[in-house]
């Protein structure tokens, strides 16, 4: 039942070999790589519009600027990500640059940066996606956390389902959003020569606060979260055709050229042009409705929109399992996250993603602006440390022209840090702590798990273990039996076939049951003593370890009694509420009750089926 | 640590002996029996108002008349009970005598109908106390649901303590709201002689209903929850002073005529003084402010209402768990609720009503009308099936003046009979559906609960069993390994210690692994034969359940190999996380998967604590 659900949703088991690495050409390689960044700019222009509009049209004057700035950070990012493909063509993720050039704590620290990333990407992605058909269809506004985790759970399902063609299925929105977007902005361009610059109208929300440098420095540092993803390229070089390096690094500037062309198009129309958003819209709908009407070319932008934000919020669970399983195979993370599941993904990892962002998406009601100063901060401190490691990496290696690229890679960790200071400052008490704080928690966490299987490991080792191994001794056995019926009798058997030192315990409950099952026990098997052992406490476990440590002291023949548990296996799991549940809590007391000497004892179970 | 809690909350385990029946004399057996049925009326006479008022002033003229009617019911069924206590000297609840009298399923009928009422009771009394609270502060009313929950969680907290000295700490809270009540009542009364009978005031709100039979009916059957409760001495006559039957009697008649007067009394000074609610104020609380104004006497009869209420609400904490007790050991319920736990109270059952009872109340958002329609059909149901158990008991003993007495209970009968069809009919729509509904339901469940207990008892007897038990031959043991490793050793060493057919069998999860593994493996138990199984779609349990059927099914020697399992034991419990929980999946499918033949897989678990 449960597993034809599963096979219905998920799909049937795939066997190991049916893996395949298919290499993308850069057409694809672009769909596969760039919906994260280029979906960016919707909430990135959104956060840009709101940090201004608080100072009034004077404040939305400052929207181009900002936007030349956050390009100018664009653009020594991706020559730096360009030196990275060139230096790590086997694919360069922070984790691994970090790792090999500054050292493991590093290392950890750009891995627990990105995995944050990368679930607020998610979260960010879908809340913005819900915004852009919220601003189409206003009814639905107040819907905006449950449709955020319909999404959710949609992208989830198909990620754990696997995504055997990922390249080609998402080229389509990637590439509808494109030439969408690209007209439009043509288009806005043509009217702006024509028609010349419009001001800011008069219902414009007058100023409420003054324009300071604060205010500018924080509407820069939202609209840095335009740069998140752009990573993306230099983690998955592998995944190009040959020459990889040379198509990866081609693709990473055409990437960035389409991002600058719609951020900056983008923010340049909507302040030429003197649009404002009322407050349950975003700014790039009010922009596309100033230009398109609202029709079905609007209709279409915020479709797209969506699309591409939903695209972009399933790199997270391409990448995120990922870097989980990298971590995992390291020892930072728990190992069930290295194991494909039966479709051949990550699926620990995805779920692990999707509980997370959907923890998210509910605890900041879905609101896109709440969640953007816990973002960019990971993003940022992964480039910084990623590009310093590249730095280091020149520098040990002194290849062709090495002090040019060494320089190159310092003047991207040079803007990326300094970006991540401004971010990190401005946006501290709106919930940037949060992230400042719960990166180090994450690393102290990767640090305990490497620790316990380190010691593990240790435990585990058979180095300078006696080779001629002798068996235990013939084991004494006890058995702990709740009446005198048909259900112990496989029990008393196995327990005899393979000990002729077996005692059975009752615990009593009722004064005088225990005599009269002692005399019933005795005429079945009056060759095996039992033991009556008194429960005032009404309690059947506690009485029970009592017994066995106390004879297990008395015999002191360097081992624990063999307990043989006689198990009801009720025919239908309904029936198992009908019967307390003492064998179960005897096994899980027994196994996890403290030992001080070494010893460990044995527990057999002897199941009784009912029908 | 958790037990430290629990020992703050709950209180520490007390000794089986320690169980002491106090028999109580008539003044604390008032106060011990009666609150459920006095504090009806406070949702009775709001019911009764809010039937009515949709018809206007003239509707709530017929207030006293339904007061009257429903009266007269209360003095037949006081009645009926009355001969109830002298026929079950020893107790006669409603399963008891529709069990004894009528048959096991008119029995099981009014088990059902009890049980259903004792949770309405509990969600009602605890809605209709937070609405006498917020009467007196309205700012209260949108915390209805909290405050009820908040309410809830003390009874229960307080019931799974204990209630040690429940006689003397209920007489409290009884005879402050007797005293408070009769006080105001007779001062009321004193004020209507000397001012005479006001009319409606013209601010009450116009009749937006006509005034019809159905409408006076549906008034008067909400107002019959006002008799709940009234069951509860014909119960409890065991822990009354001897001569029991005598005590319990004339109490049970003081009872009833305090009822009728707080009743009669309350409903009939709300309609000639013409007193009407605002829609957030019950109508007790509307009364009594017009006679005590809002100071502190009307604070002191909020507060005693709640009190009463809770008080009321308390008693189906003691008594569901009893009747579940009762028909646990009857096998008609799982027997884990008859278990007296730590605190010598029954755990399950107080569990089970507190989680239900707070489902009602989240679901019917704390609103004590809402939950009135289901209520009072479990009350009538049971009254009607005891009353003509009891007229059949007369007709079967024909002691002294029977004839009377069987005539008394079928008045009984019949009037509860009539009030019930009443109550059925006029609130069907509005939610008696649900509990009609899960009547037959319940029953069901009791049966096949009885049905499988039967079985189960059947499955489990010795008789016919051959008394000469020979020990099973000398086991085939499989022992699935995951590596060498020290946590290998003590399970090899035991396996051996048992039988001298061993095997090993490692699940290949990466081609490959298998044959380095078993050269290993040879170097530490060469006498240890080690199979490899392959596992082309990755799942650890999937293979090994194929492998050991497939032996089992070669060997075909009357039993199924022995599993010895490797278990790996964390320190702490949260390193569990970081290790695949393997050895429990495999036990859990060993154990569950289906049978055949009739043979059973014994598994041995040998722990490896990590520290």
């Amino acid at each position: 039942m449960l597993s034809r659900i599963k096979d219905l949703f998920i799909g049937p088991a795939l066997p190991t070999q049916t893996i395949s690495f298919k290499q993308l050409n850069k057409i694809r390689a672009l769909a596969s790589f760039s919906p994260d960044a280029l979906a960016s700019i919707a909430y990135a222009n959104q956060e840009i519009y709101l940090g201004l509009i608080v100072a009034g049209s004077m404040g939305l004057s400052y929207a181009l600027p900002i936007g030349l700035a956050i390009t100018i950070v664009l653009v020594l990012v991706a020559l730096s990500y360009y030196q990275t493909i060139q230096g790590y063509p086997s694919g360069g993720g922070s984790y691994i640059v970090a790792r090999a050039n500054l050292g493991v704590l590093p290392g950890l620290v750009a891995a627990a940066a990105l995995m944050i990333d990368y679930v607020l990407n998610a979260a960010v992605s879908l809340t913005a996606g819900v915004a852009a058909l919220a601003s189409a269809f206003p009814l639905l506004w107040s819907y905006r956390v449950p449709l955020a985790l319909a999404l959710l759970l949609v992208i989830t399902l198909v990620n754990l389902r696997g995504l055997r063609e990922s390249g080609t299925i998402m080229a389509v929105p990637v590439y509808l959003f494109l030439a969408t977007y690209l007209s439009m902005l043509a288009y806005g361009l043509v009217r702006l020569i024509i028609q010349g610059p419009t001001p800011v109208p008069l219902s414009a929300p007058a100023a409420i606060e003054p324009l300071t440098l604060i205010l500018v420095l924080h509407a820069f540092s939202t609209g840095c979260t335009a740069l998140t993803g752009i990573e993306a390229i230099s983690n998955g070089v592998p995944a190009f055709k040959p020459p990889q390096s040379r198509n990866a690094g081609r693709t990473l500037i055409v990437m960035a050229f389409l991002m600058g062309t719609l951020f900056l198009g983008s923010i340049g129309l909507t302040q030429l042009l003197g649009v404002v958003a009322s407050p349950q819209e975003t700014i790039l709908s009010a922009l596309a409705r100033r230009l398109l009407g609202s029709g079905f070319l609007y209709l279409l932008i915020q479709f797209t929109t969506l699309l591409i934000l939903a695209v972009a919020a399933n790199t997270s669970f391409m990448d995120f399992p990922r870097v989980a399983a990298i971590l995992a195979k390291d020892g930072f993370l728990p190992r069930q996250l290295t194991g494909l599941g039966d479709r051949l993904v990550f699926t620990n990892g995805i779920l692990a993603l999707s509980f997370v962002a959907g923890v998210l998406i509910i605890v900041f009601n879905g609101d896109t602006h709440a969640l953007i100063p816990l973002f960019a901060i990971g993003a940022f401190l992964a480039f910084s440390l990623s590009q310093s490691g590249m730095v280091v990496h020149w520098l040990r290696e002194r290849g062709k022209s090495w002090l040019v690229k060494a320089l190159t890679n310092g003047l991207g960790a040079l803007a990326t840090l300094t970006t991540l200071v401004v971010v990190i400052f401005s946006k501290f008490l709106e919930g940037a702590w949060i992230t400042v704080l719960l990166i180090p928690l994450i690393v102290m966490v990767f640090q305990k798990i490497f620790n316990h299987y380190q010691q593990v490991r240790k435990q585990l080792s058979l180095k300078g273990f006696p080779p001629s191994l002798k068996p235990l001794l013939p084991t004494r056995v006890v058995i702990p039996i709740s009446g005198i019926h048909r259900g112990m009798v496989d029990a008393v058997n196995f327990a005899r076939s393979i000990s002729d030192r077996v005692t059975a315990v009752y615990v009593e409950l009722e004064p005088g049951a225990g005599e009269k099952a002692r005399l019933e026990w005795e005429s079945w098997w009056p060759d095996v003593p039992m033991v009556v052992v008194p429960s005032p406490y009404r309690s059947i476990v506690a009485p029970l370890l009592q017994y066995l440590e106390e004879t297990d002291q008395q015999h002191n023949d360097g081992q624990l009694a063999t307990v043989v548990l006689p198990e009801f296996i009720p025919g239908r799991w309904w029936q198992s509420l009908l019967h307390n549940q003492t064998a179960w809590l005897l096994k899980t007391a027994l196994l996890y009750s403290r030992r001080e000497h070494g010893l460990e004892r044995v527990i057999i179970d002897v199941p009784f089926r009912l029908t």
